[in-house]
């Protein structure tokens, strides 16, 4: 069916068997190139459900894109929306603990849509699963007026206890797995496109970083191996997800802004387009790096620096402070504000 | 926010933190109610991720509901969005042999949804998780142009191995846990709104059919029990999921008419509507009814019945029969066709 040259081949020509059977190919790849033995992996995906022989306590989250929300077709490819459907949901399963292991995605998207930017799609949700140590092990297939993608993450708590956001205590080290800013500073950079040609080269980097985030998916596991009392995944802005977890725990993180000045690419393009680049960095989103918070004295793992520390919520009043001056919790993405 | 009186109370109101700790609400009820002893949920919903202690193989499926393909607001309520959701996932986890144990849930929907919508779906989530014995563990909540909902389901495979699609082997017998052809005559009874007056009132029960499916989840994990060689969620209609079966399998699915005849409030729709009964037994979509196949001589599981027997595909030709004659496979629903 299709492919005459004259128009892009569309889901409508390849339907939905032939669609998830190529998204499974696609799949597939990755799960041979990825992760070497997956004897765990009992039945993959083709039936009615995946099966696996998952040892351990299990973590499991969801998370939806949607286009004209969270991203658009101008800016983002099937590539792009691929990576970041897996990143954030492997980011969620990672913040607990756990070492990622498998993804169901569902899309849901117009039947005129190239059939070309679903197989781009799924060679980005390989190429995270690759880099996350997962596979994809089930998905499906919908019509809709625009693109919907959700995605399910599945993770292992390997040994140690899952670590929550409700553990921090007065006198736990505040420590930073990634960067926050960048996706924020690429995200101002595609929306001021006109004035893109004066961006340093290197500076550019921030607009990758903003359609394909890199969450750092290995120090989930490191933090909870190396005694994390809580964490994070900075989906929604350093200060906002900080005060959810001073909220869960009843204390109050106060941060250290030195710790948290904006690199020399977000510097830049903060420069460029007259913006506030500690803006970015404290409540930009999207950025999936990890917060957590470690007992004092603790060596921290590998990507983690110390951002502040933890005190006790004087008379009741748990919080954020930077610097000493407390947050007002005015900034930070919310979906329908 | 909100709650004037002049307009219902919107998603724009409650905001995405409100709406998702609303749904978890509604769902930690459905928790409690539900199963007894949750000890295995070890980190319910409102962190990054549910953290699960399942002993077993784990079966993990997804599936979607978009407005206006899978269902009209005009017909379908909240509460039976949210109770369809369930249950057709649950039904994907049942088809492998598995017991349900856990439910994600993302919705993506317009601003403008009344938060009264959204807080009857979470009754439907958590009416359906308790009759299939499992509990809402996760959510996500996103702005879209129109409701699209996709759950992921898991379950817990307790003992036997899964049961799969290609197991059927020549000799076995073909049985239906569940009925068919409800739901395409419930559809097609409000496609045709202006002739219900005529229809005799228990036959109207197949609107409920249709608008809030009741798979017998638990079916699946006693076939299962009984050594049930191949099994499948008849979602997408009898004749096309069986051929899925002999494909997989390599075999023939020859199914008996006289064991698939509609039942009499299917019938008294049909012979209304000038509809052909048969044809929504056969062919009809989202009955979940679990087709599986056992050994000849195997004692039955309740509620499955005998339709059919399996046959050695001749010349390598696998594929379904009714009363002994080819299924060409022309029906059945499709997505994008």
């Amino acid at each position: 069916m299709g492919g005459s040259g004259e128009r892009p081949v569309t889901l409508a020509d390849v339907g939905e068997d032939g669609l998830v059977a190529s998204v499974i190919t696609v799949a597939a790849r990755g799960a041979a190139a990825g992760r070497g033995a997956l004897d765990w992996l009992r039945v993959g995906p083709g039936d009615d459900a995946a099966v696996l022989a998952l040892t351990g306590l299990v973590a499991a989250s969801t998370d939806t894109l949607v286009e004209g929300h969270d991203f658009l077709r101008q800016w983002s490819g099937g590539h792009d929306v691929g990576v970041k459907a897996a990143a954030q949901n492997f980011a969620d399963v990672a913040a607990m603990g756990a070492a990622p292991r498998a993804l169901l995605v569902s899309v849901a998207a117009p039947r005129d849509l190239p059939a070309e930017w679903v197989r781009e799609f799924a060679e980005g949700l390989a190429d995270e699963c690759a880099r996350a140590g997962a596979v994809v092990v089930g998905g499906d297939v919908s019509g809709a007026e625009q693109i919907v993608v959700t995605g399910t993450a599945l993770g292992v708590v390997e040994g140690a206890a899952p670590v929550r956001r409700s553990g921090a205590r007065p006198g736990d080290v505040v420590a930073l797995a990634g960067v926050t800013g960048r996706s924020a500073a690429g995200l101002a950079l595609l929306q001021a496109d006109a004035r893109r040609a004066g961006v340093p080269r290197g500076a550019l980097r921030v607009v990758d970083d903003h359609l394909r985030p890199r969450p750092p998916h290995g120090a989930g596991p490191a933090a909870a191996r190396a005694g994390a009392t809580a964490m994070i995944d900075t989906s929604d802005g350093l200060l906002r997800d900080a005060g959810r977890v001073a909220t869960a725990s009843g204390v109050v993180l106060d941060l250290d802004p030195a710790a948290l000045r904006a690199d020399d690419d977000v510097a830049a393009v903060a420069s460029l387009l007259d913006a506030d680049a500690q803006e970015w960095v404290l409540s930009g989103g999207e950025d999936h790096a990890l917060l957590a918070c470690f007992p004092a004295g603790s060596a921290l793992p590998e990507p983690f620096r110390p951002v502040g520390r933890v005190l006790a919520a004087d008379g009741g009043e748990s919080g954020v402070r930077v610097g000493g001056e407390a947050w007002n919790g005015a900034v930070g993405w919310r979906h329908f504000e």
